[in-house]
């Protein structure tokens, strides 16, 4: 297991909590030998890394990454990564709104499902070889197409940032002393890393386009429901919502304990 | 501490508990000779059931609330109360999505703010006595119009309701299986009592409204940068909302755990 770090820094806390068997600031010789290379990059950086990197590895290797949005990087490497590397996209749904080294957990991933998403650079022993290091860590794989990955995510993940960040400016900073667990939970994922978070959303903008047409649709049924009075029709619209929200509850129990 | 339930069966794991010292299913042998009644009901009952109170209580006793609602509900009752009992709207700001006596917390409101909201029905010496009352559970009590109340709650507590309701009926039921911990978090509130929150939701509608328009603004300006491609614009908007999300973070160290 062998680390790349763009800062000296991040390496030797890497390395001094042994999250690599050795480490090194120079890509070039991290990835020589190598037969998988993971990329776990911020997004933005995920294609300019990956063509790097992919110039310096060897034949057959497989490269993966972390991200999550398939879509648009998927496109891009698939159409740019030279032939003799096989590219598997990978996003394990897992995480949390901290970084670095100091935020590692050897159970991150247990129970947590990972999405591989094969497409026109992959091999099948590539798509084998990521299956294999996401199950080892304790996710269960899912495969799916990059538009349908970055369909289910934008609503189930790039919305609901979103919606927090959006919610957390409309608050008045008196309101906030009053506010109690009920707000905090809601927006906590709005004090994720601002730029990791521009470029997810940049990246899969067009399906949270999409969705976020929805969210207003629903928003104004709460809204009118609300202008008009009508204490039953507010009281499906959330009982319909409280009942989503158990079969969740229901499918995290039992398959997931995913953190991202 | 005399317990005054509708249903037996609730009397009973109450004592059991012994969250109270006797109880029983009769609000008049219940408040009889009493210094201070505490309703704990639904919103849509404290209306009537601190009527039926106040005709059996006696002279300069206190009479206050839990409500989560305060404008109409301190209004009506300032109204009809009749003049031997003193009134003091209060709405400790703590709890959970959990309801009844198996879900009672020796230190639920430890930490947290009690806000009470004096009206024309309170005497000072009521509002010293129930603010006593609170004070002795662990919060920290502020005094607030009730339409500042109302305000202030409609942005951090029912507006968060209704968001999380909006997003979790916007959510396709095959997303949830992709769904982690920042899905869980964004819509736990929504998992809360339908009828209790429609009625909040009813009681507070017209700051509600106020708030939700304002959180339209919010995400169309999202949807407006994503729309154009403009990751600096939506890096921006992130970050502002990050700050402000730390803001409370920090207040809530410092004064409170409060956790409705």
């Amino acid at each position: 297991m062998v680390g790349v770090c763009r800062r000296r820094v991040s390496l030797q806390k890497a390395q001094k909590r042994r999250a690599v068997d050795w480490g090194t600031l120079s890509l070039k010789k991290g990835v020589q030998g190598a037969n998988l290379v993971v990329l776990a990059v911020p997004p933005g950086l995920i294609v300019e890394k990956g063509l790097e990197a992919a110039a310096v590895m060897e034949k057959g290797a497989v490269l993966t990454d972390a991200g999550s949005v398939k879509g648009v990087v998927v496109e891009e490497l698939d159409r740019r990564l030279p032939p003799r590397v096989a590219f598997v996209g990978g996003h394990p749904i897992a995480g949390s709104e901290k970084r670095g080294v100091e935020a590692a957990s050897a159970d991150l991933f247990a129970g947590s499902v990972c999405v591989v998403t094969p497409s026109m650079k992959s091999t099948s022993e590539g798509v084998r070889t990521v299956t294999r290091m996401w199950k080892g860590v304790g996710c269960s794989v899912v495969k799916l197409s990059p538009g349908e990955h970055d369909l289910l995510l934008g609503e189930v993940s790039h919305l609901p940032h979103v919606v927090a960040a959006a919610l957390t400016r409309t608050v008045s900073e008196r309101g906030l002393r009053y506010a109690g667990a009920g707000f905090g939970d809601t927006t906590r994922i709005a004090s994720g890393d601002s730029g990791l978070w521009a470029d997810i959303l940049i990246g899969n903008r067009r399906e949270i386009g999409k969705a976020a047409a929805r969210l207003l649709e629903e928003l104004k049924r709460f809204q009118n429901a609300l202008a008009r009075g009508e204490r039953e029709e507010v009281a499906k619209l959330l009982g319909e919502a409280r009942k989503k929200r158990q079969l969740f509850e229901a499918k995290r129990n039992k398959t997931s304990k995913g953190r991202s």
